[in-house]
């Protein structure tokens, strides 16, 4: 038996130098914890010369693939490189040499998962990801592994850090979108382009990786439903407050009996939902089990360290396998095919905000429309009124969202309307 | 290869009826994941004849252990008893003849850990344990092999129920400890004997077992400072809210470069900590590691499905190991001795209520004393002067234990100090 483990870094940016630096700090605790020692014999990065504030041994960088995907000696190869290409390419040639993948690539991940576990699998290798989703927090082993007795009934949860730092400025101090992601952007929790993070397509990623596994079935990224946090307004905001809630940017994934539901929207929870509490750039994933019941896993969704200890518990699992020839143990778990439901199906409660004309009559005509779409009303409030317009805030029972789109296309008919200002999905409480 | 893998269920209680009933109903689910069928064979019980509400097929009671233990084809040993013995010579005659074993017994591990550990290693089984603490949340396999990477800083959290239902209770309604037992007892959630449960006895087990899992050194449980929640009062509860805090039973393991701090105690912590938010009946685990920062992992901590769900997990794992011919792949991993701190060498910030004489001078000759053991005052609180007496409130910086006992010698000797009346330690803070 090889008293070392090599593994090959393909990337050192941000993640990659804090893989790097924990198997270097916490090399003696994880060598006595795996059995033999783990030691990254190469290194894959674009530009020789860059300085990383790292003490790297001589050689061990190369800009070439083929230093790490054609030495035998490697057994490893991690990738956190990002993006699609050329991470793909580099991750299958690493598997179809044999060499076990760990990666914290969600893009990879989401869309291109079947290839690669199909890949893993020919191969006998393992093929683990538990840095894709929600950085530090170990969601995919837990699901994979500590729950797999239960059938899973909802995984939803916060998992995309930018915005929910954003969400949580502007709960606290009332400040609106563009100001708060200009304040994000300029610490450095929001990229110049903030499409990824705000039009919620980043999330939408974790979930269907979260969703393929919860429920055995591969979910389609196109199938995920996706609404960003753009159109919140400091008045949703505050009437979330009112009513008892406060806003999140969810990833949901619930499994019903006609198929399943995989959806990224901003959300209405209660207060007092464990979720709630969730403030800053923290992630946090709520698991309910057909036997465990409810359960939440919490910790830091990004970041140098706590992504890369995902990575590292991931390169810790693949190096037991390989010294116990046992790769592979635990494989692609999508053995089912259930039907992704189109939005229109899916079933929730809704909050309604409209502008309407402040006169008699009004919320009558109102009511007889969600009437007519079978949609029931647990609460209305008139807000604002000014003798000219009014804001009527509107909570619906839960009812399928089509009889919601319905309701509301009438409704702009209405001449009392001007405007159906904000609809938001409310969730978590029964 | 078989087609089925064979399970010996050692007890038929709450935890027993559940893990029968996930494995029936989750049946299809299970045998995909695993990737074979799991089968309880034989259920060993005192009474054959109980009525349990299943439906069980014909001759899979016994009240013979060996009709489980000499059976070759029984490969999974599920021991669901609970108390030392008979459960340890059960387990240990079962993984002495080549059977894996899954316990969900805290008491057993806590205490004999070593033993059976040196057992599952000789016999090369797998020893699995997760629902011994905190039901079903995954804390074990999340220590030991999601957090592997990390050196683990700091675990504490709630991990008995029953007190945490009644420190709920005490703090939303303000009722003492004596009415709010009565009131657990009545709803089933403390037993006739409650010693266990708010003595901390039951926690201390649970957090030997976390801090020997997070700190890699077998924690005897005599080393585990246990204090529990029968002094606390409703003032006392009332004061922790003034000052911005909540009380919680907290089972807490600190690795310091000095030593290990592992106790059991009540404890202040901030109303903004992510446990302060964990309610009723609730688990939480808070684990702070140096690469992943601050996680939590929230959930039920017992009941028949939620502890079931663990059991099921682990089962799953061994069948897993089992097919592979891995078993005893994550084993032991106490390969360290590093020493437990007596309190007196422990850490902590401390909250001090003191009945006095209301009268000048008093809080001035107070002040004294700690000073003079270098026990430093962060705040200051006069209560309820009558003329008579009065009660000061005192809140510590972080100190050493021995210092706050030996001012505390002191203090009672002085005239005008009628009462020391409750010392309660804070965490959780900076």
């Amino acid at each position: 038996m090889e008293q070392v483990i090599k593994i090959g870094l393909l990337g050192l940016g941000t993640v990659g130098r804090g893989v790097y630096r924990i198997l270097a700090e916490n090399r003696e605790n994880i060598r006595q914890r795996v059995g033999i020692g783990l030691e990254i014999k190469k290194i894959m990065v674009r530009n020789l010369d860059k300085d990383r504030g790292l003490s790297l041994p001589e050689g061990i960088l190369t800009t070439n693939i083929q230093d790490i995907t054609n030495d035998p000696e490697i057994k490893i190869v991690v990738e956190v490189l990002g993006g699609i290409q050329p991470a793909l390419d580099y991750v299958l040639e690493a598997l179809n040499r044999g060499k076990s993948v760990v990666t914290a690539n969600k893009d990879m991940v989401a869309e291109h998962g079947q290839r690669l576990f199909k890949a893993a699998q020919t191969n006998q290798c393992d093929l683990l990801f538990e840095a894709s989703v929600a950085g530090g927090i170990p969601i995919i082993r837990t699901l994979k592994q500590s729950l797999a007795g239960n059938r899973i009934d909802e995984v939803f949860g916060i998992i995309n850090g930018t915005t929910n730092y954003m969400l949580t400025k502007m709960t606290q101090e009332g400040c609106d979108f563009k100001d708060v992601l200009q304040e994000a952007q300029a610490k450095g929790y929001a990229e110049a382009d903030p499409t990824a993070d705000v039009g919620g397509f980043d999330a939408a990623r974790k979930i269907a990786i979260l969703a393929s596994i919860a429920f055995n079935t591969r979910i389609p990224l196109q199938q995920v439903y996706t609404e960003g946090i753009t159109h919140i307004t400091p008045q949703d905001i505050l009437y979330a407050n009112e009513l008892g809630y406060i806003i999140k940017l969810l990833g949901i994934a619930k499994n019903r009996p006609e198929g399943v539901e995989v959806r990224v929207h901003p959300t209405f929870i209660p207060k007092d939902h464990p979720l709630a509490a969730v403030g800053d750039a923290f992630n946090a994933v709520f698991v309910r089990g057909n036997a465990v019941g409810d359960t939440m896993f919490y910790g830091r969704g990004a970041g140098e360290l706590p992504t890369a200890s995902a990575v590292v518990a991931d390169i810790m699992d693949a190096a037991r396998d390989i010294i116990r020839n046992v790769p592979g143990i635990i494989g692609c778990t999508c053995f089912k095919q259930l039907p992704v439901l189109p939005v229109g199906e899916t079933l929730s409660k809704y909050y309604i905000r409209l502008r309407v004309a402040d006169k008699p009559g009004v919320l009558a005509s109102i009511a007889l429309v969600f009437g007519n779409k079978e949609v029931s009303l647990k609460s209305v409030i008139q807000k604002e009124a000014t003798g000219k317009t009014a804001e009527l805030v509107l909570v619906t029972h839960r009812v399928q969202e089509q009889n919601v789109q319905d309701a509301l296309m009438d409704i702009k008919q209405l001449s009392s309307v001007m405007e159906v200002a904000n609809v938001i999905r409310v969730e978590g409480e029964e």
